[in-house]
């Protein structure tokens, strides 16, 4: 993990997320009577209380429109604004009511239409079967697939950056298979 | 990308598609009500209002009767033709209609059921986990299998090549890959 | 494909097959109220009417008692027995009343309590991630893993076995791939 | 198979799990209603009631606190505790209550809240995809990931370790693969 990336891990304050692709496969269960259900990672959601407790607050932003997006962010106790067709104005909306500069945030996405929002932030993060738009800006691309625990991946690697006493370098694409799992987290002085 | 498929790409007027194994993988959640639900690709269905932007339209014909085909049509907004046992005079009833000539027109199919319309059109389309008999007679076969972003990548591939101001070749199987995202398109001259 | 497999196929009368890891992958999908759901493959089902048509009957005899079973195989319109702890006396009275040898049938299972319906038939076939006390007694072992598609590489060897004018060797686990497709099929003479 | 966890094995008297990673993939389907359903492996429920047969019980222990948990749970007729924070506590009052030792017990879990329960019994198991954490205190980590018939592989395992006649070396990793099958065991005597 290069010096640039550390350094944008620990001054996070907010993290601004895709859901499909994401949070998910981008794919969607679509029954006879037009049922949605979508695929979710229960590790993904373990390290959401302590992602919080560091003071990094978690958003999620989708184009998509139907409920599910909704009922799951409900679930996962994270803020969710969906049905959005231009990400980028809402997303500075967000950093102005938040008082949070893009230089302390985070933008995951996967596909052509998070581009613009991965630009703009500090911290630009994608997933291993993102489009390829994608991965030409962030500057982490998690080692996980989306829906295949990739957002546990990217809390792993925030809990391990903000939490040990000894900050070494973590092999590339490691985070996931390497933090330590101590419990009780405080933010490290920066 | 040889010349051919690109003269066929630039005179699209007409996708016609089968669903299960194109759409879908090719499988059924069927549950103990006798409920069916299908997995599909939200990434597919990102660039179906950019395709008929170009003057793409889009029809499915599928052989399965349950309701599940049409109902995600409709969400797909793209007409829907199920329960046909034999597809290839609902084909050439559907080109007569809107006056398309087979050389405007592109079938993407994956099963036995579908060689009949892929060697009637101009532009025959098959997936990566297609019947051998598809693949024979496919003009341009996805890298993606059915259900995993296969039509995303023949969409991809549809505007980056209507749109694109220098055309240049595309490395074959890589269409979904080097897409440059751009939006906004216009047709570009043929 | 050896002598044995070939006379044995052409000669085949009745399918007598398991259900869980055979037309599925042997999973359930659980929901918090108690429903059960599973994973059929469609490519598996566009064979049986062809098959049934040759004068192969298809059973389906399973361990599992939810409903999910009796409800598949009424779509598929095949008969089946479900509830079912062990599996052999059931077969042996179904060949009574059907009229027909264990060296007209074939039997299709993926574990340990298929064993002995599998020693008892003429035929027995298992999957491609079957336990290995089934391919130990198997004649034929699929390319495919139960519910992708395995049982539709039985039903396009048999068809090709049966109907094709000229027989020549099948190359090994190449059965769904090279299979003509032919329709109208007539049963060959044996 | 090292004589430790030979060991270990034979005096096994009591199996306390996790749920989510362990008997499913660790991922939930999540419909627009928000209800909640799970992967599941039919495999593994094949020899719940040979293991209980042999004197071994059951129990999960999860933190989740969906109902889909226990309904599961129901289903495979083990006893269970759901929406636990804290694990280790609960297990020593387990061990008390039914009067088994650490040293009878196995604790099989994949993510860091388990950790604590696998370090304290004498037989830890984890599944191939758990938590790095996991795997460094684990005596038996699976061949097969979590839902992917893990759970089976280590029933058989046991099934074989503690019937065999005769009691030979077991090749790492083969125990799904090679144990025998037969019926009516009876406990080997230790």
């Amino acid at each position: 993990m290069n010096n640039n990336l550390k350094t944008k891990i620990k001054n996070l304050k907010l993290m601004v997320t895709d859901f499909d692709g994401v949070w998910t496969d981008g794919k969607v269960y679509f029954s006879q009577t037009g049922e949605e259900t979508v695929l979710c990672s229960r590790k993904d959601t373990l390290r959401i209380k302590e992602i919080k407790a560091l003071g990094v607050d978690i958003v999620v932003i989708s184009k998509e429109g139907n409920p599910v997006v909704m009922a799951r962010c409900e679930k996962m106790k994270v803020e969710c604004f969906q049905g959005v067709d231009d990400k980028l104005p809402l997303l500075k909306q967000l950093l102005e009511k938040k008082g949070v500069r893009p230089e302390e945030t985070a933008f995951v996405g996967d596909d052509i239409n998070d581009v613009k929002c991965l630009k703009f932030v500090g911290l630009p993060i994608t997933v291993a079967d993102a489009h390829n738009d994608c991965k030409k800006v962030a500057l982490y691309t998690t080692t996980r697939k989306g829906g295949d625990h990739a957002m546990r991946e990217i809390f792993d690697l925030i809990l391990w950056s903000q939490t040990a006493v000894f900050f070494v370098g973590l092999p590339a694409g490691s985070a996931a298979i390497n933090y330590n799992g101590a419990t009780g987290h405080k933010r490290r002085s920066v």
